[in-house]
């Protein structure tokens, strides 16, 4: 049985994500799915790009979807890795640079965090903030 | 010269319809999209269904694409209607019944509320519940 | 041997419809495709509603790739119609309304002209003056 | 608050970039987008490749979308980039090879513009031409 994030826990995720993107002053699409991938909270920061908007949503789905975070699947799907080609797998959808992390508890992937439109880093602290917040709720 | 939508708005537009639904006692998806039809920030409630989740975003893609909100589309969309088959066109993303309205300001579309998980009347009423938080604002 | 459309004569289509659009005071997406449904020219005139960007190019696209003008195929489309649900077929690319017409030379289709965003006879009005224009030159 | 490009200014840029590539006799397809990625004006010219009609739209997309020209996407998407692989996202319709550019008014990105059929070099010139045009326009 997986306890799935809920709404509200999904806004403190986004909160913290979104405070962490204006402290590095840099405008992001922010996203939330459940374990099945599933959107369940998006945002798009004032002035954010729009081609993050979907990549967001692609990060938090790949890190539901695979149950790891994205920047982990870089290598492998590099020329030379064990699953070369994997981000144009799945419809597309498979993103395989940072900024996507499941959200784990008990073990359990109970849904992901993506983040985009900065620097992969920048990125990557925004989500990791959002998921510092669910890790402090549970 | 369109003064779009804010993520702050959005928030405010998203929290009124949320508050709406709660009070209807049923889970909705919930969308707001730009005066482009992008998507600006999403809820899936609790227990809220899955298919509403693209019927949220569609209906506010479509309030802003068509610049009307999307109940008016039944009648010209059925059989015998002038633009019969319409909720086929434009990628399948038209949706001809309630529950999407487009946000006006100075005569202008700035963006789109969609609502999807009820019965239309209760996706309608929090969609305007939205909106009317909006109109509020400016 | 289908003589094609030249640029030259997208170009002329498309000014004659845009000066109907003018002359009726609505803001119309117009589009032009050759023999083979491709697009070979587009104008989204100012104001003009976004979900009538694709429904245009698909009216051009349908009056080619069907060989008739898109009001044609209203009436069999609808229910009891001999080929009901057309308007989902081709995914979902077939417009079954009004706007479309296919350019025709010698007894040979050599491209489409496509109107939407206006009341269906004012995007019929304004493909029939492309159409006009068209055959004023050959 | 963006002053989107105006339909006189998206021919503007199609007129100078199909002169540029007259010029360097080699045909195109020609797009122009607004801010948010979606179509404004668009010609294939005569001869032009099939396949480069999306890719001269995806350029103009990604170039809005990504608020970047579309040939400083190439490094880092190569294998041991940082964003390895974007090519794949948003539906597989981000450019990362030359021939896309924003137009940019006050330092906002107001759309964008994007050529293909040629070598990305002529693809580039074509564009930049009408950026050029766009420019000497405001």
């Amino acid at each position: 049985m997986v306890e799935e994030l809920t709404l509200s826990e999904t806004k403190t995720i986004l909160d913290a994500a979104e405070e962490k993107a204006l402290e590095l002053d840099v405008p992001l699409n922010l996203a939330v799915t459940n374990s099945e991938g599933n959107l369940l909270g998006f945002r798009r920061m004032d002035g954010a790009k729009l081609v993050a908007s979907s990549i967001a949503q692609d990060k938090a789905y790949t890190a539901a979807a695979v149950k790891k975070p994205t920047h982990e699947l870089k290598e492998a799907a590099e020329p030379g890795g064990d699953v070369y080609g994997l981000q144009s797998t799945d419809g597309g959808r498979v993103v395989v640079f940072g900024g996507g992390f499941p959200a784990v508890h008990d073990g359990v992937v109970v849904g992901a965090v993506g983040a985009s439109g900065g620097a992969v880093e920048e990125d990557m602290a925004a989500s990791r903030a959002g998921l510092d917040a669910f890790e402090s709720l549970r």
